[in-house]
């Protein structure tokens, strides 16, 4: 059987590419790490555990790359430009099943790194139940991150990408119908996110806010509005939806996939009123599109207007750990 | 019940004193940090699993100190000056016991978080098994940071403070007879470790490597050797312990207490022999005592040399998480 130190050395080590700032490695005490001059320091923690935040039997490459993602997606929503990471790994084992489990696992997360270049620079590896606690750092100007408490009255509420695929896929998980054809892209959309690094390093000086959609668009822009001391309107016929989520929600009626489902970790972000051309001229060129959902305003919450105008009550929802 | 985000909120912010250098605390998708102009980022993960690293009913006041205490440890042994701490906490529950546990965990934390000038800036807050996630970020000159890989035949080999006090009151949680004003201060060394982090600083320009003892002295002063590409000898006669553990070993003659017990978090180094008057002159102001304990020398592991002059063959021993 390995051990600990093994195991760091045989997986962990040389697994993503080397950083030219990184003077210190994995193997000593601490990581030892060069900020650029002129930059802050973005960090985020985010942690994963079995049977609450992904099932005993995923897929192990997918988990390392989710890991990941859901931490970059951080630095994402603040605008920040990726750098080191680092992994706590707390694993039930450490015999040949837990070995091909961590040889999936770390090529799932040295993948995604590589395509952010983001280096492993530190970490600890644990036995107990299954848990994965991911520590990423990025560079932003000062001044210039994309923070919750930036938006105002008047501004225009985005969000990226689309919306409730996800969600939708965990429904499926639990047994909803799809399409086959469906049902992989919608697994993907859970199992693989893409942080949306590119377009909040783009929204940089253009928003006045921002956040990731890991609690559900609704909960995550409630985030924004309790940060930023107002409140928001969303237009529902306005959400931006994969085919296959359109369908489900004309047939169910359900529009709580694509508003109070998580995991889609797209962006949602404000933008002044003035900048709108601005933002949507340059968005003409980024990789993934932007859809304008719904306005800030006085007051505080979420307020939704369903597509024959009535509106409903302040939507308070989303994804708590400790309440669901 | 208490969601996610109160418990961050009502325990986590405001815990720890505010530095200067922190431009965003908890509350958004990252925190924004200030690494001084001309210093390196020094950071390190640890992560504490109940039943593995603590048992279940360890007093929790004394949790959130050590999980903090293991991390400066690790600055401390790098020669860094901490600055930040995020915290991952997986909690079985948020009822009023897991309330009052977290307000003494927190307590505990920033008790010694405000000893050492360390805020607290961000985190995740889980639920699952308990188990803690810390990493510390700290800062270091450039090329002036204590690594493990420094030391060369001939150097010196220190440790500060006692070893073994931390181990033996493993044994007396298991059972072995040590007096009662005993126990309860080898359980305040097992509890509460002081991390060595203002004789790190000192000892920066001077030692040539160094690491702090949590794996035991022998197998940490094999990490050196390793990383140095040199041997060690030991002399087991200068091993520096509590008249406990003193009279523990003269009674059993188990020298693993003092040479292979981790949890002491004291620091062993090396220091090149031309500088020795330097370090003990600078020492006599210092409020750890330091001890020479052997002598860095050709080829591989740590020797060690009985009191009857008669060598152990090389030491290999020490805590692992995956063979224990």
């Amino acid at each position: 059987m390995a051990g600990e130190f093994d195991l760091i050395r045989d997986y962990f080590q040389g697994a993503t590419v080397p950083r030219g700032d990184v003077a210190l490695g994995i193997g000593d005490d601490c990581a030892l790490l060069n900020v650029p001059p002129g930059r802050q320091l973005a960090v985020s923690m985010d942690t994963l555990v079995c049977g609450r935040h992904f099932l005993p039997d995923v897929d192990p490459a997918s988990l390392g790359h989710k890991a990941l993602a859901v931490n970059l997606s951080d630095l994402a929503a603040m605008g920040a430009e990726p750098a080191w990471v680092t992994l706590g790994l707390t694993l039930p084992g450490a015999d040949a099943h837990w070995q091909a489990w961590l040889g999936a696992f770390v090529g799932g997360f040295a993948g995604l790194a590589a395509q952010h270049g983001v280096q492993l620079v530190g970490g600890d590896t644990t036995r107990g139940e299954l848990s994965i606690t991911v520590q990423v750092h990025g560079f932003v100007r000062p001044g210039q991150a994309l923070r919750r408490d930036g938006a105002h009255e008047g501004d225009l509420v985005y969000v990226s990408g689309q919306l409730g695929d996800a969600g939708l896929a965990l429904l499926a998980q639990q047994g909803l119908y799809v399409g086959l054809g469906s049902l992989e892209r919608l697994q993907v959309r859970l199992d693989r996110p893409q942080p949306r690094v590119a377009l909040g390093r783009s929204l940089v000086g253009l928003a006045s806010a921002a956040i990731d959609v890991s609690d559900g668009a609704a909960a995550d822009l409630g985030h924004i509005c309790s940060a930023s001391g107002c409140g928001a309107q969303v237009y529902l016929e306005r959400l931006p939806m994969s085919d296959t989520v359109a369908d489900y929600v004309r047939e169910t009626g359900d529009w709580s996939v694509p508003l109070s489902s998580g995991d889609d970790y797209e962006l949602v972000f404000t933008v002044p009123e003035g900048r709108q051309g601005e933002l949507e001229t340059a968005a003409a060129a980024w990789d993934v599109p932007l859809t304008w959902i719904g306005l800030m305003r006085k007051g505080a919450g979420v307020e939704v207007q369903l597509p024959d105008g009535l509106t409903t009550d302040t939507v308070s929802g989303g994804y708590d750990h400790f309440n669901n």
